[in-house]
């Protein structure tokens, strides 16, 4: 097939370039595009009219010419970002621009059922549409859900770490709940968009994502844009089988580092641990409960020093390491990024996957590549999800 | 940075098509382009003139108009394309169309001093473009060698397998013996170019390609092209980590699947089966010469049925199909090519791969995953390399 021009209109790609340098001066568009004056001035007036950009001051050029300035119209639209996790549902509202002006947090507990989930995530939704910090009308909604996505039909295909969710037909559902438009994709590589807008992937044109929570999912960015591979399946590496006889994978193989590295297992481990006593910290943290033990209490316990709780995050640690760096000898990227709920204030896990990864990965590679830790926190997922939401309005500017 | 435009014009997208069409009417580019008539004509003329495409002759239109059909002229230039192994020179001179037109075939021994290996390289190249079998004049060579490659500098910059090669500048050094363009690779991408154009990934924009030889490379096409990762070095699978405590690797790390699945650890083992009395059939089969048995030599002993040369190939089939497994997961490429000169005669390791393949990918990924065998067999890489030095007529027409 012939090969398509380069997607987007000159006005989204202007629109987009003004978006990601904050503050620009229409000389510094005319010169980044090889565009005349004349040409620049007819489309940012076209996105001035539109109320897309706004005018934000002056600054005094090198000759002494007065230049003013152009940023993008945060308060053009609002956005509502949703993200489901397999132990929370996530909100948030924010401008075009990405910032957050609010946020819900609801903890779900593994198992419940589907219709509950969405209906919870609708309820969420509605919550947002009416807050009281919105900044403009909400133009979309984004929801993003863990496992495999075809975001071109907007349908969860399954989530394995959600029993019973298969098929989930997530823009029908939440178009015909709103009337608004609805984007769907992978949660990892949601926080993917959002590490690359907000994050440490900011510049990047190649870099890889580890998403660390219940589950272990990757989001890859290669060439510039999201590779999802072809049917929207890339990034299983929470599949990679690390021992061929080992326990058994909810997706029916044998031995996945999910079954050894991910929240889920090191919750199974610590519940294991505290029923065995083997941990007297953890048992504490956790009583009453030890058998619902979370990877979040393992956490706490090794930074208090636990050393079973730090000798489990240093097994896990290194196991997610090893599969990375094979990851990485593959992808030859600029970067690793960690993100994730189970990264975040956890570091002696991340302290064993760099150490994994150091001694793993091939040296002509390694030595290139810089590891960094996402600094979105637990809304990661939710903010690129609303991310994804405002994208038609730069695509089609 | 602001995107660029599609590359390459007009008509460089146009002579593609004809190219990957074989035969084709203007009608038929003027539809596929949504172009009228009279554009396409200009295009077409301009082809013509500059003698890149030929009339073939005539065929009936439905409406029972006769079209002109028009293809590549395959005689508008021929190139030359080397491929370096570790064990082999292969050249190969063809037209602009892949068709090859003469051979040189030269078997080198490992461990030869680099020096000697550029000296050969150079009167392979000095052969064919002296070939009695040429149908126009030699436009332009093609250089292919094993491991980390800088194509846009032109230099190879390390192989791991050739001892000393380090920082070799190959396009200067053939561009000041010849004075014609020298373009150069790593061999697996070139010969992933070759399965891309004449072989097994024809028509598919994903796939991953596996080059099993002396060592193990792997080249990576994603949403139709090449990916090269940050630093030009993707595609080491053959450094992934198989047995952190294993065998120290030309690398610098331990247990890489180099170490136990590649043609040189094959090899290795077979030696050490032959002085240890394992088999009596590889031992007759390398009478004299036991302890620089090849790959080949097991590929030849277990197709006789030898017990000890088919358990070497199934142990090096699990560790390539359980690493590939691991690859495809993170891609979710349409297909896995398997090729390199490894692979050819060689059932019980491709389909050992296989198995190792099915066992290890995730289910919902493997189930619409391709595996295929190269027929290319070992001049593969070398059409790569001619391919690769033809790319400049078409990106430029």
């Amino acid at each position: 097939m012939p090969r398509a021009a380069a997607p987007g209109s000159k006005r989204a790609r202007v629109l987009g370039f003004i978006r990601d340098r904050g503050e620009i001066s229409r000389g510094e568009i005319a010169a980044a595009f090889e565009l005349d004056k004349k040409t620049v001035s007819g489309i940012v007036d076209e996105l001035l009219t539109a109320s897309l950009i706004v005018p934000t001051g002056f600054r005094e050029s090198q000759a002494g010419r007065r230049q003013e300035l152009l940023a993008l119209n945060g308060s053009h639209s609002n956005h509502v970002g949703i993200d489901l996790g397999a132990t929370h549902i996530i909100g948030v509202l924010t401008d075009l621009n990405a910032r957050p002006l609010d946020r819900v947090f609801f903890e779900i507990r593994p198992g419940l059922p589907v219709q509950i989930i969405l209906d919870q995530m609708r309820t969420i939704t509605r919550s947002l549409l009416a807050s009281p910090r919105a900044t403009a009308k909400v133009a979309s909604i984004g929801v993003c859900v863990p496992g495999f996505v075809n975001p071109r039909a907007g349908v969860s295909l399954v989530a394995e770490n959600i029993p019973g969710w298969k098929e989930v037909p997530i823009r029908a559902e939440f178009e015909s709940a709103f009337g608004l438009p609805v984007l769907t994709e992978d949660c990892s590589r949601a926080l993917g968009l959002a590490e690359r807008r907000l994050g440490a992937g900011r510049g990047r044109s190649d870099f890889i994502l580890l998403d660390l929570g219940y589950g272990i999912g990757m989001a890859l960015f290669l060439d510039g844009r999201i590779y999802s591979g072809s049917s929207f399946k890339s990034g299983e590496i929470g599949h990679s089988v690390v021992d061929p006889s080992g326990a058994e994978c909810t997706c029916g193989n044998r031995g996945c580092l999910e079954t050894v590295a991910s929240g889920r297992a090191i919750a199974r481990e610590a519940a294991a641990g505290i029923a065995a006593g083997r941990s007297e910290l953890l048992a504490g943290l956790t009583r009453g409960r030890g058998e619902d033990a979370t990877a979040q209490d393992v956490a706490i316990a090794a930074r208090m020093g636990d050393p079973f709780a730090m000798d489990l995050l240093r097994k896990a640690g290194a196991a997610i390491g090893l599969s990375l760096a094979n990851a990485v000898n593959i992808l030859n990227p600029a970067s690793v990024i960690l993100g994730g709920g189970l990264i975040t204030s956890n570091p002696i896990l991340v302290e064993s996957i760099g150490a994994g990864l150091r001694a793993n990965a091939m040296p002509g590679i390694r030595d290139e590549l810089a590891l960094e830790v996402s600094t979105l926190g637990v809304d990661g997922s939710a903010l690129g999800a609303a991310l994804l939401a405002a994208r038609p309005v730069f695509e089609g500017a």
